[in-house]
């Protein structure tokens, strides 16, 4: 059993530090790729692993690279996250893989020296699309090779301008996006807070993730009659408020049914003309549906879809939806997961082995990789707000289960 | 049996005068009170009542009257509606009841002379609360009493202007709007497109008012606790959108089980923070609910908040609703429905006896004097839209019993 030892006072330490740029109230932190705050943070990581003499490499994209040479050399073994934040976002949704790679490979080399084969710690640059809405895994679709030629003039964000300008405005040229890509990963593990409250319901500190969700988003858009609210006879009505609260009501209680770890949100609405007295024309909403299992999501997404039309036919409403994101789910490597789940255990660290319900960079990595990720426990299950927390003592458990599982793979 | 003669085509180029004024797009009217629209559509009341020969007289708050006395004096029958639009309405609603009633004193004074009681119309300045959302029924508010002495200050408009402010600049001062308030009307017949589809439904020209709905707006708050879309399972989430939506199905599906008249509509929503993959922290929608029969209308308020009240409890969501509107029913004189019955009976022209589900100054009117309404036909039930519309035909058909019902009260 190997123990890499890590100082708890210094996770800390970093936590505060890079927390600082783009700071946002008390607790938060609005960090967007390619901001001013951004560069900040990136200059800060590689700072930090030149300290720790790491080799520090940015590529084409502004990921940032921190490699510590294998004896034997060959694919490396990778881990790390996003630096990038939502808007505002927490201290901990990427910034603690960021740090928790940087702290495992620094503590590696300090009490180990160099290892067999190469690891390499990375700071992607963007994973939120919290300032680009359709750039999201910038930093790893660069590394796995899915940035399309158009896409850096074709990317706009909320001010209208394209992902091209934003990256020529911090020095980096879009022509060489295909330069970032890497085909050395063999092992990626991407430590990252659950964003749920799992483990707090358990009360462990860490888990080991065997799949991540997929998840497919769907507008649908219901048409009926506009009409006076008092003039008109419930029985006449087309409203596609009354089919639309049917459907939100309905989906929600399919997943519920369903059972863990499917989940089913209504997150945004429109109502047209949204006038107190008038029986809406038209409500749109977006359904966001999510399954670890390839079987039961198309289960899940078929239950949605025959309640849609269903309910659009009995009320006589037009109906139409389209498919505005879809993500296949990502199933772990099991020898990897197994890997971690061994490393924890001799650790004496209790753990949890679950599916991921949010989105991560490591399903990206998955395309060029096997793959893995930790999770530590987050503070009432909360995520992308400046209320999200992990403590100290669970991040240094997850940062010495990774730590030890990078020596496991690599040594 | 009297009847009196209507012109069609004198009542089709009322309409289509009237309509100039406010002209929007090819059919639409966007007429809001004490805009430069609203003065000339005030103007061409009062130059057309002079040209009939009636005395005109304009009162504090910018109702234009147009008066025939009557040999025997005493207090009068009145008739008229609102002068003002929606934003954008149509040129029917309230337009068509100002044009019917200077018509049908026209043709009475042309054609039988002078009553035995006093005879007026009028063109009311303001119903639809479209510039000045607190406004609403500000013309037969002020004749009735109801204007309190802060409101001209108080009541502001869309752009922020003070209802003051309006009225001075078209030469009102608010500080009179006490010299409005009438008590000397024994009687009020209200002529309005139905806005409804019952009339077409069944194939008849008009309908008699025996009740007008009461109605009440209750804002619904529902908080529960935001969280990521993907790692909160669902049997653990607080979902606002997942309880609104059973409330807004719920309190639906309750009006359509009780049957005509009762109504119930969620036209308003707003969800926070509206984002496609976050549950909700927080959802806010309205329910306006109506009912004509004091005693149904408490069964169905009381139905709707034992479900709103049990499905906040039973999702663990914090809920509070607040009534921001509420209307008692009017019941119609049943002498004076009775008259209007009779009177159709006897031109020929069939009706159907029904409640009003809209509302109406003719609620106001109700205060200080006998009413009854009458209603013709709209196209497919629409109003507020510029898409709204009534026939000649039906239109005539309206006016002459409006004129017939006028000289069975006061001659």
């Amino acid at each position: 059993m190997t123990r890499v030892q890590i100082d708890p006072e210094y996770v800390e330490r970093s936590i505060l530090e890079l927390a600082r740029f783009g700071a946002h109230g008390e607790t938060g932190v609005w960090r967007t790729v390619y901001s001013p705050e951004w560069v900040a943070a990136q200059d800060w990581y590689a700072a930090r692993a030149d300290e720790a003499g790491l080799a520090v490499r940015r590529d084409a994209v502004g990921n940032v690279w921190a490699r510590l040479e294998g004896s034997e050399g060959g694919s490396c073994v990778a881990t790390g996250s996003h630096v990038d934040s939502q808007r505002p976002g927490g201290r901990f949704d990427g910034a603690l893989g960021v740090i928790g790679g940087l702290i495992a490979l620094r503590a590696l080399k300090e009490q180990f020296g160099p290892p067999k084969r190469p690891l390499e710690a990375v700071s992607l640059c963007e994973e939120e699309s919290s300032r680009f809405p359709s750039a999201n895994f910038w930093g790893s679709r660069a590394i796995v090779g899915r940035i399309e030629p158009d896409d850096p003039e074709a990317v706009r964000g909320y001010d209208g301008e394209t992902i091209a300008e934003a990256m020529r405005e911090v020095g980096l040229d879009p022509a060489r996006i295909p330069e970032a890509v890497r085909n050395d990963i063999d092992t990626w593990i991407e430590l990252h807070i659950e964003q749920g409250p799992m483990l707090e319901q358990v009360g462990l500190p860490v888990a080991i993730v065997n799949a991540i969700t997929g998840l497919r988003h769907s507008v649908v858009d219901l048409r009926g009659t506009s009409n006076h609210a008092g003039a008109f006879p419930m029985d006449l009505r087309r409203d596609p408020m009354a089919g639309a609260a049917e459907i939100v009501s309905g989906v929600i209680n399919t997943a519920h049914r369903m059972g863990r770890p499917a989940v089913t949100t209504v997150g945004r609405m429109t109502v047209e003309p949204n006038y107190p007295a008038i029986i809406p024309e038209r409500v749109t909403f977006m359904i966001d549906a999510r399954h670890p299992d390839p079987a039961a999501r198309q289960r899940l997404y078929a239950k949605h879809e025959a309640l849609i039309a269903e309910v659009a036919a009995r009320r006589d409403l037009d109906v139409s939806w389209h498919v505005t994101h879809e993500q296949a789910p990502c199933v772990c490597d099991p020898a990897t997961v197994h890997a971690l789940e061994e490393t924890a255990r001799e650790l004496g660290i209790p753990t949890l082995t679950m599916a991921s319900g949010a989105v991560h960079d490591t399903q990206q990595m998955a395309t060029i990789a096997k793959v893995a990720m930790l999770f530590v426990q987050s503070k009432d299950g909360r995520s992308h707000t400046p209320e999200e927390f992990t403590s100290v003592e669970h991040a240094v458990a997850g940062i010495e289960v990774l730590a030890a599982g990078l020596h496991r793979l690599a040594y």
